[in-house]
């Protein structure tokens, strides 16, 4: 069987920046406590040098990631036209990480100002996801795999 | 804490049916063969009675699913306007399973035909999710628990 996936070039990079830097919300895949089953919910996410994610202890994503930080998140949305597999989306494989919500106030509020609503309260958590590899779709036949230096991750 | 998971009642149900029914595509969580690590990819999807997905051997969710049946599928698009997680979705905790392909033919190219493009390759197949639990999100504060029997199943 062929192998689908072609040699990393400046356009796969430069397509995985259009689709990361822009993107408010993805969907992310956990696996579930008591068996591992994986589980995909829409979850708020900003490219604040990496990607973040803010979520609620209330969710059962946050607790799956508690007990497992393995993760996915897919980001793009197909157009409203044709076949929604020739929309490019891009799959980040990645380890889920606390880190200081106070620190990253001003930048995620000024991306997302609806989210005022609720960053400061106490179930709410910011984790960045600490990325280990990355699937590029760009439509039929342009399928890629890139690493953490393909991205625009600066820390 | 408090439990957000509100009685399921017949808006709930309605709201599933309106986002299941006229779905064509979906963001599928499997577990990674090697270690179970989840993955989200977008895939073809459509309700023709139960949620049905076409899939190819040369993508890495359906290697997966070969190895581990277990699954999930997130339905729901957010508007182009304000918080993404206001808008509606929901997620199919499922067992993927092959059904004949030839048997959905007519019923999913009637729905999806642009698919005809591909339908037929000898690498792509039908798989119908069996579905064990859903979470329906409304919106905030709108979440509910779902069982089969809440789902417009027929089959």
């Amino acid at each position: 069987m062929r192998n689908p996936i072609r040699p990393t070039d400046n356009e796969a990079r430069q397509l995985a920046r259009e689709l990361l830097l822009p993107a408010r919300y993805g969907a992310l895949g956990v696996c579930l406590p008591d068996g591992g089953a994986p589980m995909v919910s829409r979850v708020a996410m900003l490219w604040l040098g990496a990607p973040m994610l803010l979520l609620s202890d209330l969710a059962l994503h946050m607790k799956a990631l508690r007990a497992d930080p393995r993760c996915s998140l897919l980001i793009g949305a197909p157009g409203a036209k044709g076949d929604p597999l020739i929309y490019p989306r891009i799959t980040l494989q990645a380890e889920a990480q606390e880190v200081e919500k106070a620190a990253f106030r001003d930048e995620w509020l000024k991306a997302a100002p609806k989210t005022t609503l609720y960053y400061d309260f106490s179930d709410f958590h910011l984790l960045r996801l600490n990325v280990r590899q990355a699937f590029l779709n760009g439509g039929f036949g342009k399928a890629f795999q890139l690493g953490p230096e393909d991205l625009p991750l600066d820390i």
